[in-house]
């Protein structure tokens, strides 16, 4: 009993502190989705396991955490299920925590399908669960915070998206780069060097030029099973250089042959200029190697990386054809994000990119030197809080410089003292905690100046 | 695969429009905690079993959502455990569901202690999850928001969670009544009619009086075993009428040989003066039979119903003195209110007591017609939103008919004409979805207008 209780692996608790600053992160997201017309949903942490089983491929089936039945939960099933786990779990469990905000979205999209306006702008910020082996980084329990308009087929969706990821980040004062890419300009690829079966493996191979070089490349995709000719007809790719405008026009005419090859590059084209004649804070770059969620996404690929730090990517999306189709509803095309707010909690911390008032709970304390004090010190805190200054009042009567180190340890910048002789005057003793001065003031006049600070 | 997607029973989705009256709520609520001096913490979904067993009695266990062990889950446990599936199911789920704030909070306090300024005024607000047959006003998933103030017995803490409870609902404009009881009267009142071991008993009973009358309450009392003599003694207490002061003196003749009976009579006139003295918008009266969670509570008790609807409590709370001991530290008292969200929702959906501007979303849309022309429209889009109203454009080139009907089912004020004659004047034609009115104005000037509104 009287062991130290611990919560389970890979979870966190947060503190005071740390949800003041998570709060800056997410009420920051919040703001700019609601700033761009998204309207927020939530659905269930509990998703029927049909629901979730199948849609992350077979590993993901795997590290979804499943939740047993209620009740008599062996009732009806086969003991002999004992040997076998995995359709053990399946019958004696029918639920499963939310693994991400994708597929109860297109759930949700079905089963409201008739309540919904299209296009329909979303946005979902709750926790996803996953019993992936927990290290830096890496949690068992985090939050993603996604935006998506579903029903619509325009470019100029990836255009706002950009630049809501643009004003995100701006406000959170993280430096990025955008990456961008398309699909379709892997499939051109593909196609042009006449191996378009091979789309993911080119793609992987293309990733790593920058470590290990173009022979090394060229190598693993021998080893990958691409014919001669076709490495031969790669070359061309591989060795595109210059600025975003210059890579597109190259890559427009080696895969002037490929229709869906042009077709990406208009696209992704209409989106860059479309961006830049908006203006945009972040670097903004084509990135023909890029391929997240390849089998998921049909058009814009993007992803965005923190420049000051190694963390890697902290906000990705892009464009599907088909969201729905899984749970019977076909050709609902849309484009999304995927803001992670947990590696954008690392990068703030890493870099220390809050501002100042942050933390700042309390801006005042008022101190208990006895009952009639504390009666006193009660009206004029609730004055204070009517007009709208945030404060508290140290509940016992206890020393002076006990409540003083508790003001000091919450970091209140102000302490209203009310002994004796200020109740009798019905003033209080504002003490500003950083400069230590000290001045006898009325309610009203002490609401005034904390105002102003 | 067509069959249509459903959620676990018990559970909900919530709509943009739901989400809205929700978040009205919560930010409500969270703005009140924070103008008290309260600072949010936040404890994982997930708990360890063995924190959350044994904490909510047998009927609680059995309302622990459970979560499967990953992996292998049969290994290493005896199959015989097969036909006991309570012991069965601690050996394969190590983990469960927050079942409320409380437990977890305990935990908190405990496992960081050494972090932690006491005296600690924490809110949380969080979903939990139940197990229970789910029915009308009842879910499996659902939100609590509390307060708690711990390390602290100054009954300043009771005075200031009964104006935050009046603050909170005043803002919500929900009429209420406050219900204050203290579990020491309850206590003297068992001793003076020497049962004190049938405290419970007596609570029970005497909370139907208003229902079933003193007679079939003398019944009841009977059936429960109490003699003749204690139920004579008992009825003084039965017949004492008139407002809070009155009865509070009554009850003090009344119970003047106990002890604990004072004791809780001195904490209550406090607590009632205390708040008086401060003005109080809510009815708050003494309720002796009010005994919620009787086997937890140490002190004052506080009930808290609606006026306007039959819904019941829609919050309560009270003083504990022994928060953390079943996790080895004792001696932390302390006292905390539970505000019941989604009650609260019920109440505020019934009344309909949401402010007019609760469900606005984008206060503009722009429309598309042609490329350019919604080219020319996000810049303007671009300079509303940097000037913070929200707003967005309808994405596909489509019939100004289709783009009118999404503004109007979107409920969006306002919506930005964009057509060839505008984008040559450098304009724009701002309808009043309302009033029908329209009014041709660069951009600057609909932000003037748009501002205004």
């Amino acid at each position: 009993m009287a062991q130290k209780p611990s919560i389970p692996k890979g979870t966190r608790d947060f503190s005071p502190a740390e949800m003041a600053r998570r709060n800056y992160i997410f009420n920051t997201i919040r703001d700019v989705f609601a700033l761009f017309g998204f309207r927020q949903i939530e659905t269930p942490a509990m998703e029927n396991l049909s629901t979730l089983m199948g849609k992350y491929g077979e590993e993901g089936d795997k590290l979804l955490f499943k939740i047993l039945n209620s009740g008599d939960f062996t009732n009806k099933v086969d003991a002999e299920l004992w040997n076998e786990p995995v359709k053990l779990a399946s019958k004696i469990c029918e639920k499963g925590l939310r693994y991400d905000l994708t597929v109860p979205f297109a759930r949700f999209v079905v089963q409201h399908r008739n309540d919904i306006q299209f296009p329909f702008k979303r946005f979902q910020i709750q926790p996803v669960w996953r019993a992936d082996r927990p290290q830096k980084g890496r949690y068992r329990e985090f939050y993603q915070c996604d935006a998506d308009i579903i029903g619509s087929d325009s470019l100029v969706n990836e255009i706002e998206l950009l630049q809501l990821i643009d004003e995100v980040f701006s406000r959170l004062n993280i430096r990025i780069a955008i990456k961008l890419n398309n699909r379709k300009v892997l499939a051109g690829i593909a196609e042009y060097i006449g191996a378009p079966e091979k789309m993911v493996d080119i793609t992987v191979a293309i990733d790593k030029i920058d470590k290990i070089g173009i022979e090394n490349v060229n190598a693993e995709l021998r080893e990958r099973g691409l014919s001669e000719e076709s490495i031969a007809k790669l070359q061309p790719v591989l060795e595109i250089t210059g600025d975003t405008e210059s890579r597109l026009s190259q890559l427009d005419a080696i895969l002037g042959e490929s229709e869906i090859g042009k077709l990406g590059i208009a696209e992704l084209r209409e989106v860059i200029t479309g961006v830049k004649e908006l203006g945009l804070r972040a670097e903004l770059d084509l990135d023909v190697s890029l391929a997240r969620g390849l089998n998921y996404y049909t058009g814009t690929i993007i992803e965005v990386k923190a420049l000051d730090t190694q963390i890697g990517s902290i906000t990705g999306g892009g464009r599907y054809d088909n969201l729905t189709g899984v749970f019977g509803l076909p050709g609902v095309s849309g484009v999304g994000i995927s803001f992670g707010a947990d590696r954008i909690y690392d990068v703030m911390n890493t870099l220390d990119l809050y501002p100042a008032d942050t933390l700042r709970g309390s801006k005042v304390m008022f101190t208990s030197f006895g009952k009639q004090e504390s009666a006193a010190a009660l009206k004029m805190l609730m004055k204070m809080r009517a007009a709208g200054i945030p404060g508290e009042i140290f509940p016992d009567i206890a020393k002076m410089q006990k409540q003083m180190k508790y003001a000091d340890a919450m970091a209140i910048p102000f302490v209203a003292i009310v002994g004796e002789s200020e109740m009798q005057q019905g003033k209080l003793n504002l003490k500003d905690m950083t400069s230590g001065e000290q001045h006898l003031l009325t309610v009203d006049e002490a609401i005034e100046f904390l105002k102003s600070k």
